[in-house]
């Protein structure tokens, strides 16, 4: 067959330990713990989260790769894992300041913390798994 | 960055263990058994199904949340899990009654199941796993 | 160092799925019911086992083996998978008859099906895996 | 083959996410961040743990079980899950107040929680997985 | 409701064992090594691949399925397994001749390998997976 | 409680990947063949190694730790995941000159380089999984 230019998906997995809770400052401790359950538990819980970062581009001729994964390795620990891993997501954070803690907003964040970094491929999905029984997705929309 | 609004997907898993076998009432039982083989074997098998549940939404700005996963997990349990758990498919499944006991007949019951309880986001794809060697996905098209 | 004689244990995981149902015949359905809750219902449930069988013995110098893994893939495929795969196994399965279903009694059965068959190493454990959450363990006290 | 007793070991997985954080109150700041590096972070870090409990016993003749599941699963709930999930280990759980929160302490004291209301089988085993890469087992030696 | 035709994914998981190393061979030794790193070591290295083929149709009203997954199996083994299980990607697989053995391109070529014999459905995914932590995703585009 | 000396089990797990084959050079390629099937390929296979390190000791009374798993990891990197990782274990790794590249042998080797350099714990066993079917352990018998 003609070298057709093809596009592929690669994706890394990375994982980070971290505490946080799920709390709304404007509201009562009440109303969290209505709102919220278990997960606003005052003195935090914590969760092994699994990251997979999903990239898309076309493979290189001279090496087959879309992305050095070594390079996305060192991108996703520096902009990602160092700021997360072993944290407290609602006070050490920077870029969750301010924001609801919840894997939703995890993610996004996650999401511009990297894409700015890629050359020559896109960013195409954060996925983040909190527990084996929920995750999240989220695709730059 | 100014609050963009954004589109995430969350993902619930639960899973159910039932028995069931395939076989067309239609059909000889030697036809029923070539085509079905073992999985047509009269006095049924079972599964652990797992079982992916995938909404699409935007975050709430006042909790982080596409959907509460503890709302989701009860439309869950009610509407699937309760029906399914331990069931025979072919005898004991409403939904099922009249259909082929495939794994893509009881995706396409699931999402049935499911789709009309939900409120502010979207039902995106109901995934099936039978065994840790095939799945079923099906996205309401 | 001088070649020590070593001892070594070896597994080999393979997998079936099967229906059943947990009742006893001498009781009243609502003693059964009662006992056994959703593991009784009447029209059966199923379930993907693994089964995990672990054997001991010395490394052949001329092959490094303990057992030949072909060997024993081929044991456990003739006296236990085809016996209990895609089987109802209170209904289908010789070894079973008069037993209760009990994952406790199926790993007991599974042991007595391979353990006349090995040679030159013997048998240390059945784990059979019945789902995410439960397994059982013999080793043939 | 006649009747012989038999005994067997059946395992039962629950799982509870918790913070907690590794130092040691007689020591610096500077000496724990040494000795306990990032798990030592001020502001905490997170878990989902995984607990595999192994009970040791015979199966009853009448049901086929070492022990009821059902039974088992409440008292790891009420004596265990109840008291870690959702909670800060150093903070929260009575039964590791005064002690590290390592994982090795965490499961002797899920030993003691759980052995006292064990009724004709005996506690074998507590394994704790605490991240994908380790885990602690305890047999009560 | 009334019976729409409705389309459906279904995915088979298949494994094999291969080894390969990342080399150009219009480069030096030094450049290989520097670009490629331990996966260019000279004697090779392998992997336990995970095959995804997900494959996209509506199902059969007789029988329920979009195909039968014994019919794909034998596709994906004689067309993709026998081929590369327990092979060197580089020196022993025909469609990989001439191209460097990343990923990215072994999906490709495992594409091209399944994709003419489909019949009734259309092939949506080959995801393969390297390592628990990398894997790619190919859709044909 | 009084403060009894307990003994605890703790578990690392690390991965490396290798090439191998299995060939006896005292043998036709024939007989090599015939015994070892397509694992005699002569260009080589290969596979993720999963590697569990499990060392028996008590808790320190001012960490907690039986052993710091931060000393732990860097002793299998160095000992083990160095020499293995990336290479072929039949050509390039020095403690399995002259021996069948089974991993009952490559277990044992991992149990020569790791045991001599753990202090004040002991080294209890070395797992070893090939695929996701096969496993050694070794407990220095």
């Amino acid at each position: 067959m003609s070298e057709k230019v093809r596009k592929l998906y690669i994706t890394r997995k990375e994982h980070f330990n971290a505490a946080h809770k799920l709390y709304n400052p404007n509201w009562s401790v009440e109303q969290n713990n209505e709102v919220f359950g278990k997960c606003a538990n005052e003195n935090w819980h914590g969760h092994n989260f699994d990251l997979f970062v999903t990239v898309k581009g076309q493979p290189d001729p001279e090496t087959g790769f879309i992305i050095d994964l070594k390079v996305l390795k060192v991108i996703i620990q520096e902009k990602v894992i160092d700021v997360l891993d072993h944290r407290n997501i609602n006070l050490d954070v920077p870029f969750m300041k301010g924001k609801m803690a919840s894997i939703e907003n995890i993610a996004v964040g996650i999401w511009n913390q990297i894409e700015p970094h890629l050359d020559k491929c896109e960013l195409h999905c954060i996925k983040l798994v909190e527990t084996r029984n929920n995750y999240v997705e989220y695709f730059g929309e």
